[in-house]
């Protein structure tokens, strides 16, 4: 079944202990997308400058990614220049330039009406609502939000999480949310908000799903090398919803077994800069990683 | 079979969001002790002053705990005060009266000289040495260390170390004793300073065993308040070693499943100050438990 995707695509300038890129293809749209399109159909809304060009969408395109929903405008993209220098588990933004991604409004195109899964990805939650207003007959809602919208847009974003499936957001993002400082209390907390169902996501030491009064631990696999954590968490977003999307029901057995499929996605996307690792990613490695991660967490 | 402990007996004045305590009794090998009773048998080497009273070792003797082998000296007993008000995950050490432990020699009663299994807790690694020298015929040692033997006794460390089947130790100190900034690459730097097998422990995320090449991974149950992270590593530990020590061969199915022993009695350590909610751990509960971890975490 098919998975839209609404947010940004971006390109981003990244420092880390293991180098530096200027200008990669980035945006939480494109992590998921590629992520997701091993598992399922993916359509993708968003908004461009000039300067994405034809190898840029070819990325997309060459994954079986429909681009058609990516709107042209003139200008530039949304660049984001970021450092992970000091701690690869939290950025420091230099810059971010939202240049034609300010004026962002989702079109979303008459093909897409049929997409049966709605993932909103990171942007401002009126945008967030707007779109799910725009899809009223879609099976389930995922999204994902950021500390800058919970601070300063709570009651918008309130009204998102009300729609909301799942949610999926880190643990930081957990305790702002909730207001609360342990971990159990801060799920609980955000689920009372109104998500059905929560993805916490612990950077190197794994998630936790928390759904129908029950828990799920999902491990990371050991890496020797992070070399750029930038769209991980997308990338787990693709793989754990992109798995949802392809099975035929949502039992509990399919949110775990997808849990494990985000984490293996988070683990290709962390090891190049920008989208380098998971355009030559194959199915061979994530089945390979799949039992891999099975057989470091299984009795 | 019978494991040795070798540490610290001690009493801790506590602050944490739940609340405050003074001087309860603790002590890395307290925790240890108590933690591991439920699994085999146990017998302790330690040195208590004039505070330490029979109803302070009772709490040992009522699971079967071996004394014998706890000096008495003239003085206090070594306290600690500490406080987590900042993180729960890190205590702020406000105050380390060692007393009648300054002067500490370990010393190993006759009829300890056949235990099978030697734990050499957290203390100066000379004493650590001295005490693995004294048991030559030990079929297994394990021990913990700290940031402060890391930093300043870092040779007589590296002797410890090249004694240990498995070294337990929490992912700042792998990063220390390593140099390495990336878990994998600690986690390998660290074995090739001589133990066998290595567990990091993550905190509120869970642990890592590293052994024989391979990895395995255990979750941590979700509490809803951790009243007092004192003495969870210890517990930790005591579980894992327990565990091991009640099997008749050290397969690496038995390894795993010590891991999820762990993880058990560190959830429970930390649910009331001191040693409070081990005394009153049944084994029942450690089995349900044990049936929960593996429910958060398999597929």
């Amino acid at each position: 079944m098919s998975i839209l995707v609404v947010g940004s695509v971006a390109f981003d300038s990244l420092e880390t202990p293991s180098g530096k890129r200027e200008r990669v293809l980035g945006g939480a749209t494109t992590h998921f997308a590629l992520s997701a399109s091993f598992f399922t159909d993916v359509r993708v809304v968003g908004v461009v400058g000039e300067d994405f060009l034809p190898e840029h969408e070819a990325v997309l395109t060459a994954k079986g990614v429909d681009t058609s929903g990516i709107e042209r405008a003139p200008g530039l993209s949304f660049h984001w220049t970021g450092s992970y220098l000091t701690d690869l588990n939290a950025a420091d933004t230099l810059a971010t330039d939202l240049n034609v991604f300010a004026a962002f409004e989702p079109k979303i195109p008459a093909s897409y009406l049929d997409s049966e899964f709605l993932f909103l990805a990171n942007i401002d939650p009126v945008l967030q609502l707007r779109v799910r207003q725009q899809m009223p007959k879609v099976k389930m809602v995922a999204g994902d939000t950021m500390n800058y919208w919970i601070a300063a847009h709570r009651e918008n974003l309130l009204k998102v999480l009300a729609e909301l499936d799942v949610l999926l957001i880190n643990d930081g993002e957990a305790k702002m949310l909730s207001g609360e400082s342990n971990g159990l209390r801060a799920a609980e907390g955000v689920l009372a908000l109104g998500p059905k169902a929560l993805v916490v996501k612990h950077g190197e030491y794994g998630s936790t799903l928390y759904s129908n009064g029950k828990v799920f631990r999902t491990p990371t696999l050991p890496l020797h090398e992070v070399v750029d954590p930038t769209g991980a968490g997308d990338s787990f977003a693709g793989g754990f919803y992109g798995y949802i999307a392809s099975q035929p029901e949502l039992t509990p057995d399919v949110m775990k077994t997808a849990m494990f499929y985000g984490s293996v996605m988070g683990s290709f996307a962390v090891e190049a800069f920008g989208t380098e690792r998971l355009q030559r990613t194959t199915r061979a490695e994530i089945d390979a990683r799949f039992a891999e991660l099975k057989a470091i967490s299984h009795l």
